[in-house]
């Protein structure tokens, strides 16, 4: 038996290869849209892809099973567990096989049983996995967003990201029953191997380690400890990070069916003049650099997301789903990644990209580059006082629980799209996060929206507090 | 004033970028479809694309001149000297303007005047550079198809190429007119910058010198040596090289106006499986491997192009216009650059690459990879004395003017798939050439064609030659 | 907790990298010489590379250790279990500390215990990582060549590659031991991360699993689940593979201290006419290219080791460890990567590359490239029964057991370098594997060493024995 | 015959290759450090370099003639022609020729005859190209940095850059003779292909095409055009650029003759704690970001100087030829590319490089970030006004001479690490230049040198000009 397991750090997510080396056969297992590296590694081993497969409806990027499939000709065994409003609506597609709880997929003389293991999702299911020539004992199970190392799938998602009201109480019962009937069913030794790590929105206290056993998360993660359903429910509801807003357009895609790409596009270089047409015609376009350079100078309209381990979490939030995309960067292959990481949460419409001498055609057709203000912590806070000046906090609810500025509006950054609304335009906005990243992407995008007055405070809470003026403002 | 040569060599194809440092705007003369270097390059020194233009309609290469105009919003200026047949069928869209013997060009400062030069086609000019500011001396001349270093644009093609009958004297004897015209009005000291290099098709002995002066090419050139118009017509239209196939396609590609493709597409990486598919439903599978690795294991069915500076010229003449391409190749980079280099010559339909794990995925499924057997020239003769195999000589036809083995039939490598009817099924073929690269993809191609009886003589003429064998066989 | 997993799949080796996210501290585990990876994987995660340890001494590559400490300034855990020949000679370094079974490791608030695990080698240790925080539970072992998946660490490579005899029957015992005390002290729940996956040659049936669980494995692997000692140790000293003749350098080099590199160097591009002087003075020449291609063309004197994922095993059994290499490459990055793929085993002498042109400059010195003539395997057979032809078989011993060509002579390929003595510089010499990847590489060496009756038998025993010719030749 | 042109955009210059492809040999001439774009080119055309060749001893890069040398076993052909001060110290190497005025080269069929050319330096040759089987009138001439395109070769460098007081005079008249007898010698279709293009510092107004001849250069550079000898000395002696120091220190090592590097070594990547040690042992960190990004956070002790089009010259000017180099970089290639350019002026002892970790880690270990303040031009104005702030000009003298901010005080970029002295230490220091890029390097050297009382005015004298405030301010 092989089994290799592959890490996206943008997504904090993870998939699995594991193949029959008698037979030759593979099976892949939560892909995500990249989905060459399981093409790649299948060949170096010897493997052929006969089978795709996937926990759930995913929330937090586009599946890449529709892509696989259709690339290898493998089958796809999708789950039949959901009720109406969560079947999966390309099962009638010749490849697809609709698997239930009981259900086998045998690949070689490797095993997977399939196990209902409801909460996170309706039709959420996991794999267990057997090496029969070696023991009857399973090895480990594919637990996707049930299980993870310290943590379990938050039940909250369907609710708070794709509305459907009053479901998250009955989710997480459903999923401490998933839970004890998981650590009721399956030996101690059994490996786990969740579909996330440590950043991952799926749930709140992911760990950091890429496997785990049965025996040791009974042992220390809060989820499978726990024994009184009450306080279970009460716990795994509270503290959940705010889901990204595209979450439920990821559903929604993953359920349709994610379009075929026949992997990723190179973008065009497009010659800097055309900025003007785009600025113009509705276009999204996002300058990719780190937020130090944009801020020095960069071209009003623009958003500035920059290409780092955040930029899809971002990404997903602030650009549209129905818009042209064209991008701003210093290299091509920072723009190449850039497509990559938006086609991975779904965003495909990248038409083009343009090099850094955009900026000086910019200038040179009289226009001005702007610049991004920034403001010391204590001046901002005098500024505050004297009521001239309005000051956001594009933090995150549970940061902002645990303190915040006197005075400060929050409204967290993924969140600021919508609510742009209920910002002042004749005030002066500064813009805060925890230590300058946020506010920077935050104060490119209200530029973009319009608002002028603006300045970011890169100091941020973490300045406030460390300067002890968090006591003294209060 | 900037100026910039890019050189394909593949191509063998120059072209030019010149700039006005004043005012930041540029020029491109006669640009292939690979158009970021010329935007980029106009980045790196500050200048704006605004103009376009190309000296006659390509019969080589696919003109990047569209692309490069939707590109960039530049205007496109293309002649208007050519006759009914020879104009370009998409001068109304908005952003072209004809241009005829006498106009001006300005970029800034910097001035291209427009000189008809027809002879090579009827449509040709050259642009002739003068830089006013720092004198009223022309520079140079881009001068396209009409001279080049040590040799004239050959006047054959259109008959040859394009098949329009009776034209070739004709055009030699205008040819002539403009060679007359062009070294009567310009100074010994303007530079001539050709559109070709060493190794082009479009004439027959091309200098390795990227640059040259009047005055050097009238000592040195022979056709500009060249003081009677009838010996200057029987020189130019002898001894040139057989015009690949798929010189008319891009005739008719260049005049009616090449597809708008927004970048070369990387494309993506298939599973091995699907090579049976496209086996079989028309495809064209082009393994790009060196010869001597293709030889030793290849999937029947496939042709062996390898990915080196002559797979333009051989994919341009094997492969059809009108179905979809698939690759194999060893890295992924191998694939993308074969991609650049069809699309090059209008072959666009590149849908997938797959891996060299795909020869095992062959075999795996019960069929069997097969190999191309290596003759010794000693031995083929014998086989070929005893009557009982067939000499196929893939050179062209200026090589086997200079001497060839006897009892060989020649047939042009180019050629080969529209006269592959001439040859036998019921005797072994003996392919040769000159030292094996090209009978190597022709006996690659002979098997796609279901011939099954095939060695390739790797020797070729050249040893044949080597070892006094000329003399004993005759 | 943060634990990440180096995967080498040249030398199929493990290592890992295990961190305090609370302290920013981490400590690698069974580091190689490419340390690159673990401070860019440490910088990614925030974390300071503050100790350094390995399990033992290994002898399948260089340890990275040392490097590693040096780069980083930490400090370098090493085992003080063996006995006087089996201690590290550079450990008086000021920031080397020994340890000895009992003793921890912390990392921040990662507990390491080390566990005396002797029977591989003398010295042998393992690392039980505890993540104090979450639960006194120990989370898994860093096994080391102790316990792999689904295999035990061979105790013979002592006797069969370092040359200590008599020592492999009590290794063995020792080894028995140290599984019993392990099996007993541990509970079923541990992860277990062993250093090598399949294809090592530290065991002989290391499974495709990167990890597993102890409970697991004594269900499952034959030498946890062997309960008596004699079974087990005649069990685990038979059909282990040939150690390669390298493991006793890098024995050696491990021990005393490998150089300290500062990175692995870009080899410089030669000049062409080099390759004349580098033939002539010593220097060991390796041709990177595919079997394929070397046989249709190379140049006497070098040896061909193809750059794919046995490179590091065939150069350290056939490349002297005391002369200056060239490579011969296609690509630069070839070169760069076969430089890597030598230091990592030891051979830091690359002093350079040479392209593709030096095959056509060594022609146009008057010399002449030759062929590894191939012959069919009937053909073969045909000539070993009139006596006049050498069958040499160049498999490995284990594969030679279970069925040979009569009339064959078996020198392991690994060997050939000090066995070529046996074999007849007046007969053809017929090399022959199991399928003709390791006899092109014989062949290429035999021919280095002066044999010039040559030929390579490429479908080797699998074509003979899929013919039936093992029958019908018996 | 076949000519080629190589060109380096950082260091402004080029040199050429010419070869007979009749007998296959190459000549290379005013090779720089970077010598595998030679190799690699001369293998492609099936070329063996033979021989190298440069104009004179240069001044503005480290030469490539010995290394190329050493890598291909070419004879060296270096000039004999200037006095006992300007013999190359390595002319004692068996393959070094010396040759003078008259002296010819033959490469194969192609002629080069040495012509003495002083004037910018005394020993200074041009090489003739005649390509004798084509034409007996010459094709070309190399000029090295005798005529360039529109400028001709400075003769002041050697009293301004290296120090040999009362030559420039002198100079200037052997160039105003050497260029006549050049006007005189040779035909006007003569090529003229220079040493430089635009931007390098041997010159004042090089032009930015790549080629002439001489008679287009006779009508259009002053340097030709100029008939009366002492208006001529007067005019090529003014207006020249600040020589950069590091001029010097490049003639010493191309006359004593440069080390051979074996190729450029790919740095080490560091851990992030090694940068405490390096900050304190006289190495000198250069920081490659871009301005914007190092002056929002930097390590206090480092220097920036962007890894753009101008890194050499300030590389060059601003780095101690006697220090270890440590770099900081966000990516691995662009350290890389670093060591190439600094090898390029000499600079070779780059010892590693640290990734962007590096800051973070700075942090953690208590120390602090530092930012370079910027201040707004008119603010800036007002501090001068009111006296408590030093106002720094780093343009160059030629920049000055054509306007100024009354009461700022000039010390350009390139002699800041010896004028640093004339600084206050009790006093805000405002640096500027002309559009914030020289003055943000200058302001990060005098952090590094020990001053903190420091803002960059990043409008610079163009902002200042643009606002009109040239005459407010006067």
């Amino acid at each position: 038996m092989i089994l290799k397991r592959f890490y996206d750090d943008k997504l904090a997510q993870a998939s699995y290869l594991v193949g029959c080396s008698a037979t030759g056969e593979a099976c892949v297992i939560d892909p995500n849209r990249d989905i060459d590296p399981y093409i790649v590694t299948a060949a170096e081993e010897g493997l052929r892809i006969v089978a795709v497969t996937e926990t759930h409806i995913h929330a937090d990027y586009v599946s890449g099973s529709r892509e696989l499939g259709h690339r290898t000709g493998a089958t796809l065994y999708l789950s039949d567990e959901g009720d109406a409003d969560w079947k999966y609506a390309f099962a009638d597609e010749p490849n697809v096989r609709l698997v239930r709880h009981g259900a086998t997929i045998r690949i070689g003389n490797v095993r997977l049983d399939v196990v209902k293991t409801p909460g996170h999702t309706p039709e959420h299911i996991a794999f267990v996995l057997t090496d029969e020539p070696a023991t009857p004992l399973p090895l480990g199970a594919f637990t996707g967003d049930f299980v993870f190392v310290g943590d379990v799938g938050r039940p909250d998602l369907l609710e708070r990201a794709a509305g459907f009201e009053g479901t998250m109480e009955a989710g997480a019962r459903v999923l401490f029953e998933s839970i004890q009937r998981f650590k009721r069913d399956y030996p101690d030794t059994l490996l786990v191997w969740p579909a996330h790590g440590s950043g991952s929105a799926c749930g709140k206290a992911l760990g950091g380690v890429p496997v785990s056993t049965l025996g040791y998360e009974k042992a220390s993660n809060w989820g499978l400890r726990s024994s009184g359903e009450d306080s279970f429910v009460r716990e795994v509801l509270s503290g959940q990070p705010e889901p990204p807003a595209y979450f439920k357009e990821m559903k929604r895609i993953n359920k349709v069916g994610p379009a075929i790409l026949g992997g990723f596009q190179r973008p065009p270089r497009m010659g800097a003049e055309a900025i003007l047409t785009h600025l113009e015609d509705g276009s999204v376009i996002v300058d990719l650099r780190p937020s130090a350079e944009y801020q020095a100078a960069f071209i009003p309209g623009t958003i500035n997301i920059p290409e780092d381990r955040s930029f899809s979490r971002w990404a997903g939030s602030l650009i549209p789903f129905d818009r042209a995309i064209y991008l701003i960067a210093g290299h091509e292959e920072t723009a190449v990644e850039a497509v990559r990481d938006l086609a991975m949460i779904g965003l495909d419409r990248v038409e083009g990209w343009f090099g850094l001498e955009t900026l000086q055609a910019f200038e040179a057709s009289g226009r001005h580059l702007e610049v991004v203000a920034q403001i010391e912590t204590g001046e901002a806070l005098r500024r505050l006082e004297t009521g001239d000046a309005f000051l956001l906090d594009v933090r995150g609810a549970a940061e902002v629980e645990e303190g915040r500025i006197p005075g400060s509006h929050h409204i967290a950054l993924g969140t600021l799209p919508s609510r742009a609304g209920e910002l002042p335009h004749d005030k002066l906005i500064i813009v805060h996060c925890h230590a300058g990243g946020r506010s920077a992407i935050g104060a490119s995008l209200l530029r973009a929206l319009g608002f002028t007055q603006l300045v970011n405070m890169p100091g941020g809470y973490s300045e406030y507090e460390a300067r002890g003026l968090a006591v003294e403002a209060s």
